[in-house]
């Protein structure tokens, strides 16, 4: 962890535009969390057409989902959202009603990394340099 | 947010009946919670044939899972798991032991729609007179 | 639920080879649990190429990710977490720095099958004498 999946629309993104969100979403996660890169993970995944709905009607649609370790301020929490909608409407060209960004939090203890449990936010450099 | 995935066996479900099952959820979900329509996300996704098991066999199986602003009563959730256990059953026509239904409940501030975080439960008309 | 994902790489894992992971999952986490072996379900979710970033860079990646019941001790998850991580790292012959194993709890009452509200984690055998 962490975790983010980007959902777009089938051929929504080029493989560059994938790179490039990839490369951002972990750039915005290590400044603002501190986390070593090396755990954040980004993958993507393709809705079909008509498989994505609003309010009960089809409609474009493109989010990008975090499982994060708990324990993030509010303040910390909000600056990751708001840099990972920015990039999403950005690479997406999206409107506002068209896009979800969340991060979901689960403590550092239900994850394994490198076949240990991961360590607190902030109690990294220990546990890094055991692996 | 709420964020509802509706999984199912690869073409188990025509263009029509998602459209029912859409219009449906975001029915049931509205009713339940008083949340805004144009909240309500769902989304589709098949699994290939032999991709799920259940108790260690290959199996049929569909499954409606709900990402949820976290904050409402238990009464709300039961009666909201009911009706989409309902809606699932009768449109896959699959037998009690094939079906999974479920919510998973997120702070409102761990989501972001339109530009900010989301408004906690009942307090969304301040928030929807900025949109 | 629990409700287990299993995501590799497109073609991965063989039709045997998901045979098997389905089954030692299900094992697992009933021998770690002592949950009914016919709650346990398994998905399986195969990457496309270049879908899967580590870091920043594309790289291979494997993860089995649960969403259980809440209410298991530390030790109780650590413990399934080891074993899913040695059965996830054996067959897809993956290194330390590509597997990412976790769980995520949800409490029984946000989850229904069989038309009813999940048990508590201990408290099966009233719901199960009733199904």
């Amino acid at each position: 962890m962490p975790f983010y999946t980007c959902y777009t629309s089938q051929d929504a993104l080029s493989s560059q535009e994938k790179a490039h969100v990839a490369a951002e979403v972990t750039r915005i996660h290590v400044q603002h969390t501190g986390a070593p890169r090396g755990f954040v993970r980004v993958l993507f995944h393709e809705v079909a057409p008509g498989d994505c709905y609003t309010g009960g009607e089809v409609a474009d649609f493109a989010m990008i989902r975090g499982v994060v370790r708990a324990g993030r301020s509010a303040e910390i929490k909000e600056a990751l959202l708001r840099d990972l909608w920015v990039l999403l409407q950005t690479v997406t060209g999206l409107g506002d009603q068209e896009l979800l960004v969340s991060v979901q939090e689960n403590p550092a203890a239900n994850a394994m990394e490198g076949g240990e449990v991961l360590p607190e936010p902030g109690e990294e450099r220990e546990w890094l340099a055991r692996h």
